[in-house]
């Protein structure tokens, strides 16, 4: 929503919020947990602030009362007077509470999420912005488990994270819905502080922010696209993510691999000429979206 | 709810269910498929039915609307005339379905569930029937993966699987609710397809059915109670399965031993003098139901 702007300020504010959708467990026990103990996430030079994302999505265990909150950042959306949808009001209400205190500062943006998909410790960015490169070259160098998506904002994505330039998504799997998995909070939790480290740091002048010096390398997933399921001309699902796909987010797809069976047993092959990436593969919430992976491009981004 | 009676009679129906919980996709699309593919799940000796359990819950992607439906089919519902609750209704139109057509023969039910714990491919009976168990015998004899766990019926229970004396649940993961995962599909298909020709071949004469002959023992894991997780006076959840007994469905568990790690890094240890086998570990339609984990027993019983 906020036009790209290079602006190398101070970090006035860091959101940290979690349970955006109800049934993603560890965004939402974290963020119960920082507000418990505040002095987990509290730092010096900048303002944290815990957003518990959908209440009544999360008192239901579901991911939505009547919309994707998610996608409901949305300038249509955020500029409407009225709405009757739960999650649009919503919405609007965090886009209240976030407009920038200070014109010339930075507020920042850290979005929990859980995935069924095997995409591991997933930092996603909508922008290039360098703080945030520096941020994840930062972050990869102690914790080489954490990928990079790059994911850059449509008129339609209307993600909270595209709220704030150094607004970012981390999206944690393979958890199902609805479970919470000790290990990924707590590997969740050290990220959160690490980068709340990393922008004291920032803050206090002990972190050059490198304008593409040439001298590093970030591997990054680029989207490029999504993929459905094989469906009928109804719509009605005919074929699941095959064997040999699952769990593989990240690994290389070559034209005439296997990619779904249906349920008659029929094996479904990529088509695309380029090798491409997929990631989101079997996520729950995507099968009414019509996804079944989202497909990305490698690429290696100067810092 | 029927008495347990030994009838050796021939087998006259197999009612196939699934989606009796509408987020667990592998008995939905199971059961979708062998309606459209018929000759699948056919056999010469008895007729087969297939049953999709719970319709509106399958369309909103929902484990149930009002209520489980797995726990409607006590006497209280079923002999109650009328009812507003949707789960109900419909537990007393199955109820309805299921009355035996032939007092001399059996019926059995399959009904296939998924769960989100590492419970493999599981067989859950209730009573120890000598069908069932040289059924089960059977079944492990040609797949070692087959796990059984004997859960006795209670007033408070109301399975599906209660309703026959041959009923049994196939509950088969860990699969997240919502998603589909071919391989445990592709297996659970087999399964079924095992257990229609021990049915067609014990309906032939060519399966002797053992009367306790002492000549082989099976192993089932015996339901003996549950564990909540850590809460505070308000129920609130304060902690989570501990990542040392995450996916150790079956798995012997000791005094002492840790079982859950709260929000605030505390381990809480099992205080049980006998050691235990749990099963249903992070099952995530048990949060609501304050069940951690199913406890067992591990027994050798004779077949």
């Amino acid at each position: 929503m906020l036009a790209y702007k290079v602006v190398n300020g101070e970090i006035s504010r860091v959101i940290i919020a979690g349970g955006i959708h109800g049934n993603e467990l560890i965004g939402v026990y974290l963020v119960k947990t920082f507000e418990k103990y505040g002095n987990l996430i509290e730092r010096e030079t900048f303002e944290t602030i815990c957003l518990l994302g959908n209440t009544p999505a999360i008192n239901a265990g579901r991911r939505y009362v009547d919309k994707d909150l998610n996608r409901c950042f949305t300038k249509d959306i955020l500029f409407n007077a009225n709405t009757s949808i739960y999650e649009e009001s919503r919405a609007k209400e965090i886009w209240q509470l976030l407009q920038p205190h200070h014109p010339q500062k930075l507020d920042a943006i850290i979005d929990i999420h859980t995935t069924t998909a095997n995409m591991g410790l997933c930092m996603i960015i909508n922008s290039m912005h360098p703080i945030l490169l520096t941020l994840i070259a930062h972050l990869t160098s102690i914790s080489p488990l954490i990928k990079v998506c790059f994911h850059p904002e449509t008129p339609s994505g209307g993600f909270l994270r595209s709220l704030s330039e150094l607004g970012f998504t981390l999206e944690v799997g393979p958890v199902p819905q609805g479970v919470l998995n000790a290990q990924l909070f707590q590997q969740t939790a050290k990220i959160v502080y690490a980068i709340l480290d990393f922008f004291e740091n920032y803050n206090q002048g002990k972190i050059c922010i490198n304008q593409k010096s040439n001298e590093k390398k970030l591997k990054v997933y680029e989207f490029i696209g999504t993929i459905d399921y094989p469906r009928n001309e109804l719509g009605q699902l005919q074929g699941m993510i095959h064997p040999q796909l699952e769990y593989k987010d990240y690994q290389p797809l070559n034209f005439g691999e296997p990619i779904f069976l249906t349920f008659d047993n029929q094996e479904v092959f990529y088509q695309g000429e380029s090798t491409v990436y997929p990631v989101f593969i079997n996520e729950a919430a995507y099968y009414e979206k019509g996804i079944a992976m989202h497909l990305t491009q490698k690429k290696l981004v100067d810092i």
